[in-house]
């Protein structure tokens, strides 16, 4: 298969990439990295992402930010973050997707466990995950020709305890390489309208 | 109590009001109609509502549009209208009324069915239905002073079937009493961060 990995070179998409990449042919994105350049915030940017690439496979998307931070601080301009990044920016590249995947084809999205499993300062991420995975649910039903669309939730990563930690005490954190085997069942399974759960 | 009702003229906002005002003084809103108006999209009126209403026991939403079409012909125009009136309309209110309720009050917001149960024409609502449940389970866990926040997911209602029928064939409706218990569960109960299926 040939598959657009966006956001290959981040902690899951590094992960992801390696481990489609024994059986598969990656096109690497990314906002200022990877093999094609695209903003996913810019559907004219996916617009021309796909242009240039053409008919794939697959589609996996392992980026998209949100805003962390306290419930009271949170503004219309903090909540954006994650609306314009994590949410749209992962619809923009479902419904250009949607035009050039082959017949069967999948698309599949990241959203994480703070969607379901609430964490202090995370008000917006509970917000943007669960949204990731409603539209995954309406869309699954309405895509043509056997396209698929799932989404993978991740508990904290192991690998990004540095960084995350604080907000996740308590949490069982997985490493990458369980994510990747999630993202390899959504692409190489034959479900739609699924969130897979890596916790 | 007294209870802030936005979209107290709807078709759920009414049986709601007519419901609570009961044992409670009422104070309806609309964009357009109501006691005090406020477009809820814009946080500056939701700001001056409370500006003027003051400190209140609950408030309660039962307001919100969202854009239903076919997945192929969504593009961010449409996916905006559910994101700044349904979702951020919503979330403006939660954020400003959190300063003015007095202790142990609550929050209830609505989402509906479609973001657990897809159908056609609606992956827009079933994602923004399930933003909003989100943002429900984030923001609980951190609201201060006993502060609660629910959210109600109706089925169709009877009183809709003329309009929303014939996307819903198959689905059992319900009467807006029942939505309107839902409501008072939420108000007058002792529950944070829960999600109400009337269905
Ligand atoms: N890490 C975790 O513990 C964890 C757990 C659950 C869920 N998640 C979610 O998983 C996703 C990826 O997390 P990560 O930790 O792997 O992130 P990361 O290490 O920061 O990598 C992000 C990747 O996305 C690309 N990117 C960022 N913004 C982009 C944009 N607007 N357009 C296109 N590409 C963009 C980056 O490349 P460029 O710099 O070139 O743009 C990079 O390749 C995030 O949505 C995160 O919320 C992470
Ligand atoms: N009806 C159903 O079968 C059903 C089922 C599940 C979920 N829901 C959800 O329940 C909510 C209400 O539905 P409904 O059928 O009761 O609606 P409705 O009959 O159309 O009433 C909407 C109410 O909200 C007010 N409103 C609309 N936009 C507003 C804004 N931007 N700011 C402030 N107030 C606003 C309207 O007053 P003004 O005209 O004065 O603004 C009116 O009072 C919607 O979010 C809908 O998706 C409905």
């Amino acid at each position: 298969m040939k598959i657009i990995v966006i956001g290959a070179s981040g902690t899951i998409g590094k992960a992801v990439s390696s481990h489609l990449a024994v059986r598969h042919e990656i096109v690497s994105v990314g906002a200022n990295s990877g093999d094609v350049r695209a903003d996913i915030r810019d559907i004219a940017q996916v617009r021309a992402l796909f242009g240039q690439v053409g008919k794939v496979d697959a589609v996996v998307v392992a980026a998209g930010a949100v805003h962390f931070g306290p419930l009271a601080e949170l503004g219309p301009e903090q909540f954006q973050v994650g609306i314009a990044s994590k949410l749209m920016g992962q619809v923009n590249v479902a419904q250009v997707a949607a035009g050039y995947l082959n017949d069967g084809g999948s698309i599949t999205l990241i959203s994480g466990i703070v969607g379901e499993q609430p964490i202090r300062f995370g008000a917006s991420a509970s917000m943007i995950n669960s949204a990731v995975e409603g539209f995954v649910r309406g869309a699954a039903i309405e895509l043509p020709r056997g396209l698929r669309i799932n989404a993978i939730s991740p508990t904290v990563l192991e690998e990004s305890l540095d960084t995350y930690g604080p907000y996740f005490y308590g949490f069982e954190a997985a490493p990458a390489s369980r994510v990747a085997l999630a993202y390899s069942r959504s692409v190489e399974g034959a479900q739609t309208g699924q969130v897979y759960r890596v916790w």
